[in-house]
Order: C-alpha cells, then sequence, then structure tokens
C-alpha cells in the first residue's frame, strides 16, 4: 500500500497546480528536431560580459552572506535605470533585489493578501500569479480578457464588477505574457482610478515593459499615471531583458517605508540574492542596452514572420502582439489546445504551449514564444504553414 | 505627512521581526578592530574548486531556466552524500533542491501549517524559524529549553503539554542553533513517538548535522530512527559544511510521493535554483570531505579556546556545545543580553549576538560564534576574558 503523505499536508499547498505546460514540454522535449516555442525564454545564453562579472565576484571571495535587500551598487544601478527610462527621481531605497521575478510575485503576495482574502488577475494570464496567490491562502479572482476586432481588451466595467469587500489588489500584467496585451496610458489612468476608488493594491507586474514594437520605446508603465500616493507595487525580472532567466534574480520596487517589511520577508524566504549573481545584475543594468537591443530586434523579427506567415493562411485567429515576445492564437475548428499542442508535437516537431494553462479565457488557443533565433522562428513559421494549408 | 502605506498591508508580514542580531551588528559592522562573532557563518571564503564548477558552468552557457526540482546530477550526489552519511538508500527522488536552507524551512512549513494551525518551536531557537511559520499565518509556539546540569535538556511532558488539536508539525533543530544542544537517539526516539502519537509532522533541521565534537562523526540523526511511514520533512544547506552561506543553496529530502507539491512551492516562490550553482554543489558533495574536515577541525579549535578560556574565568555559565559552531553563553550579573552586547562592541570590540534574538529562554544569554580562524578566536577569547576579571 502506498503510503498516504499526501493526504496529510495542507490543501492549500496540496492543490497548488501543476504547471499546464509541462505535460506536453515532457512529452516532446527530448524529439529529435523539435523547435521548441513553449517556454518563455529566448534561446541566447547570457552575454560574456556579464558572466565575467560573476566570475570576477567569486574570484575575490564574495561568498557570503548579503544585504536582505540587496548590495547598495545593485540598488544604485536600479534606480539610476529606472531613472533613465521611466523619467522618476534617482532613488535607491526604492528598490529590492529579489531572487526572481516570481519571488517579487510571491513577495508583493505576501505583503497584500492572505486566508479569506481576493486578487483580481485579469486572464489568460501567466498561471504563477494566481497560484502565488492561492498558495497564501487568498483567493485569485479571474476576469476574462476578450479577443475582438481591437485586439485583447480589459473590459473595466467587468474588472470593477470583480471587487468584493475582500479584495485586496489588482494584478496587472502589461505587456501581457500571454496575449501581447499592451495597456495604454488611458488603461493604466482607468485602473489606477478603480484601484483608489476601492482602497486596493496594484501589482504592476511590468517584465516585459522593454519589449514593445512598431517604433514604441517602452510601454506605458504606472509610473506615467501614479502619484507617490498610490498604492503600487511593481515586480520585475533580469530573465527576459538580460537573457538570465536561470540566475534567479528579480527586483521590487516599493515606497521606501515598506523596506524593513520587504527586508523581513526577503529574510524569511531566500535570505537574499548571491552576491556574485548581484554583480553580474549590475553589469547587465549598466552595461546592457545593447544587447537588450539586439534581443527586442530580434523577437521583432521573429514577430514579424510568425504573424505575417501565420496570419497568411487564413485559418488562424491572433491579435498582432505589441509588446511582450508571444504569439497568442487560435485556430479554426481546433477547439481542443491541448489536444492540439500534442499533435504539433508528434506532426511538425514544433513545441508550443496550450493556452488552457493560462487560466479562463485562454482555452482553444496556443502560446508560440518568437524570442528565438531568425532561423528556429523561420523553419517553425513554415512547418505550421504547412501543416494549417493541408488542412491540419 | 509621511504616506502611510505600512498600515494599508497585511498584518502577518508587517508583523514579521526584525532580525534582533541586526541592530547590534549595525551598530557595531564598522568599528575598527571589531572581531565579529555574531553572524553564523566561518569567515572561510568557499574554496576555489567549488566556485571554478560553477565558473565552468557559466562559460558552457547554462544560464537557462532548469528543472524545478533540481539538476539530475545534483539530486544524485545528495543521494549518494546521504547513502554514505546516513546509511539510507540511495535514491535520488527524495532529495529536492531549494534557494537555501531557509527556503526549505519556508516550503516545508508551507506544505505543513496555514492560517489557525500552529508550529511547535524548542527554544532558544533560530528566530527565522518561528518566524516562518507566522508569516505563513500559523503560529509558533514556544517551548523553552532549560540550561542545567546536565546541560540545554528539552522537557517531553512541556513538549507534549504545547499539542493542541491546531497543532500540525513540530521543529526540531539538532545540533542546534544557538545552543549546541545535540538530540541523543534516545530524545529523538520520544520525539518521534510523540508526533506519532498525535499525528504531527516533524519539520528536521539538522544543518549542523556534521558539526560535532569530542570523537563523534555526526550527530544523531532522525534517519536513524524513522520508519519510511513518518512524517518527516528534513531542511538543510549547503551554506555552513562547505562555507557557501553567499550561494543561496539548500535541500528539502522528503518522500517522493511529495515530490510534485514540492515542485510546484518551487515553482510559485522562485522557480528553481541556478544550474551554475547546482553544479558547484554538486562538487561540493563529491569532493567537498576533506574541506568539511578541516572546518569541523578549526570549529572544534575554536570551541576549546572559548570553553576554556571563558570557562576559566568563573564569571560564564554555558552548556559546553556538542554540536553547531556557537557558544551560548550567560554571564554572571548581566542580565541585559541586549545592552551588553552593545557594551561589548564599545569595550572590547567583540560582536556577539543578544541571546533575546532566539526566542523564549533567550533572555540574558549572548551567542557567540567560533567557526573561525585560530587567531581570532584566540584574540576575542582574551579580550573577553579581561573584561570579565576585571568585573566587566
Amino acid at each position: 500500500m502506498p503510503l498516504d503523505f499526501r493526504s496529510a499536508i495542507r490543501s492549500e499547498a496540496r492543490q497548488a497546480p501543476e504547471s499546464g505546460i509541462v505535460g506536453v514540454f515532457n512529452y516532446g522535449r527530448h524529439r529529435e528536431g523539435l523547435i521548441p516555442l513553449w517556454v518563455g525564454e529566448g534561446d541566447l545564453p547570457t552575454p560574456d560580459f556579464i558572466c565575467a562579472a560573476a566570475d570576477r565576484s567569486l574570484k575575490v571571495g564574495e561568498t557570503f552572506y548579503t544585504y536582505q535587500r540587496g548590495i547598495p551598487d545593485l540598488r544604485a544601478a536600479l534606480a539610476r535605470y529606472h531613472a533613465r527610462h521611466y523619467g522618476i527621481a534617482d532613488d535607491p531605497e526604492r528598490f529590492f533585489v529579489v531572487g526572481s521575478g516570481m519571488q517579487a510575485i510571491q513577495i508583493a503576495v505576501a505583503m497584500v493578501a492572505g486566508h479569506g482574502d481576493e486578487v483580481i488577475v485579469p486572464t489568460p494570464a501567466w498561471p504563477n500569479s494566481a497560484a502565488a496567490v492561492e498558495v497564501h491562502g487568498a483567493k485569485a479572482v479571474d476576469v476574462v480578457m476578450t479577443l475582438g476586432n481591437d485586439g485583447w481588451t480589459l473590459d473595466l466595467d467587468r474588472l470593477e464588477a470583480a471587487v468584493t469587500p475582500r479584495t485586496r489588489a489588482l494584478f496587472v500584467n502589461s505587456p501581457s505574457n500571454p496575449t501581447g496585451w499592451t495597456a495604454s496610458l488611458a488603461d493604466l489612468t482607468a485602473i489606477l482610478a478603480l484601484a483608489r476608488r476601492h482602497g486596493l493594491w496594484i501589482v504592476s507586474d511590468e517584465v516585459y515593459g522593454r519589449f514593445v514594437y512598431d517604433g514604441a520605446v517602452r510601454a506605458p508603465s504606472f509610473h506615467d499615471v501614479a502619484a507617490p500616493e498610490d498604492r503600487i507595487l511593481y515586480v520585475n525580472t533580469f530573465s527576459k531583458n538580460w537573457a538570465m532567466t536561470g540566475w534567479r534574480i528579480g527586483w521590487i520596487e516599493a515606497d521606501p517605508s515598506l523596506g524593513q517589511v520587504i527586508e523581513n520577508l526577503v529574510q524569511y524566504s531566500t535570505s537574499g540574492v548571491p552576491t556574485f549573481v548581484q554583480r553580474a545584475a549590475v553589469v547587465a543594468l549598466d552595461e546592457g542596452e545593447d544587447f537588450v537591443a539586439r534581443q527586442i530586434a530580434r523577437a521583432d523579427l521573429g514577430r514579424r514572420t510568425v504573424v505575417d506567415g501565420l496570419g497568411g493562411t487564413g485559418r488562424v485567429r491572433f491579435a498582432r502582439p505589441t509588446g511582450a515576445f508571444y504569439l497568442y492564437l487560435a485556430v479554426d475548428g481546433e477547439p481542443d489546445d491541448q489536444a492540439l499542442a500534442y499533435r504539433l508535437v508528434d506532426e511538425v516537431a514544433v513545441g508550443l504551449a496550450p493556452g488552457r494553462a493560462f487560466g479562463a479565457g485562454g482555452e482553444g488557443y496556443l502560446r508560440l514564444c518568437f524570442a528565438r533565433s531568425p532561423d528556429a522562428i523561420a523553419e517553425a513559421t513554415e512547418r505550421l504553414m504547412r501543416w494549417l494549408r493541408k488542412g491540419g
């Protein structure tokens, strides 16, 4: 008889959902010639000049405990970066280094919501945000976005209708993983007004804020519309801009008065980020702009290839993404996204993520990451086009 | 008017206590000539052969997302290590890599206790364990250990009296930080019997299990007394044995049937540990025994120096530590440990941690870390002896 350990653990832990991408990923990961477009990362390793900073740090023995809020050099570099790109005051006290964008979300959630509370999460969305809410014993409340002639839209009336006395926060991810929806300044202003009316926190995930196209320099940000007294926690990561997915380092930006709380939550979860990883992050911020520009240009090329290629078949439906690096598409006559993802592994050796993994409103879609080499994207697009044209 | 963000956040987050060591640490950290014995880490940087493995990994581009449970090579190395040192079956499926011993505790707590639950924590204890319980909305219930003629003891009747219908787990840290208490096999057998009687989980923190003295090879472990069906979550770290405090890597050992739950909790907190950090950990386990032995011998030398030196003054009270690398001492006529810690910074330039930082029963004690160079320990001991002899 197998021992029943699972039933002896806490239900919130037991019920944390398995990632909805893992199934098809494990099914196809070792298939020869497969082009993997299912995971949210590019195919470039971290540039050497960033890795070298970590190695230098190790060589001088920076292997001890360090500041729970992040080393002063990195907090200063984050402040400079935000001053440059967002026009805010250069204030290192607003920045807190954490062990990934995911941990930024986890800590932000721990700050605002627990047992009995609700957090509103527009979907389709990266599923880890809602899962972090639920692991903390709070409830993630979906507000389904819709794809229409103007692309994906967040219905503000529907958003407001989801607010209850238990609501503590709105989770906003723009540009969006997986849909590419990029909130306009008007959207952000309206969301902020709603949060103010109801006394809610906003957790703003602007991880893809630099990945914008068609001449935009960066996505609109709550930095553009917020006042100092607004309750906003920004969560971000080094993963995407600087090809550092495997480094596990991100940041929270918040009012400095929350510093001790954030420090304590870092202390009692992972107790900080390695100094040598932080040294690499400083170099990324200070010297990484050429690399970021190159990554965005590469993603844009991928975006054009998949949009033009797949759009031309007349068999897929999607909004041309204005931000992030995903195409979120539905195939005519193929309502079962999960079955379709498995079939595409078998029939064309292209790995896509099933849309239902991204929550309510995601059924019937597939997510394709186009932040990869032009050759890989062109070949994957060709394979999908042939498959679509012959009727699937 | 300062903006009141703090009052708008969740009370469990707001109330997470500031580390009780930080105050005196910040007071004295820049004092010239100060010998810092307050933090729980040695003074040796990570050995080069371990750092080199991380650098090699970075150089071959291992900078991408990786397995949430840890890379297979590291899980296999952990299984071999435990088979060697604890005589258990070599089973990689029991091991899960996490981003520090602290995160191991956080995830273990998330598995067993949440809102409304209680976890029993014998004190004095490393305060982060109880804090992790409280951050999750559960209650940490102290059971105060006492220092008598036989050293520190955990009163099992008192332990059992603390069990209520809300109790979900016992947290056991042996060898203990800060007291050096090392549970005997009889202690562990009795604690396990208690847990079985009440259907409780044991979270076993055996981080200092290798740091034992007077001819012992390792501390008694729940591995020595547990049956397969016992509900035990082991939490551990690379920090102490291999001088890797700054690396943020640890592990959980648990029944393999809990693998998916642990994977999900990793996924929704930090999403894994960098591959290059894990490569270094593999080398530490497989090639680090000479270094571990050297560290233990060095700590033993420090232990003898402080025990003989301070004990000889006749003004301090402590149990000769049989495990871990701390002396937890009370000074006659000095009941205010916090004031005393500040005075010792000023008057003898030795940094000790105030005992009250370690919870109930810790008042009046100071924690001294003796895992440092023989010269530094000898000098600190001399300074303290002079101070004690002249009457403080």
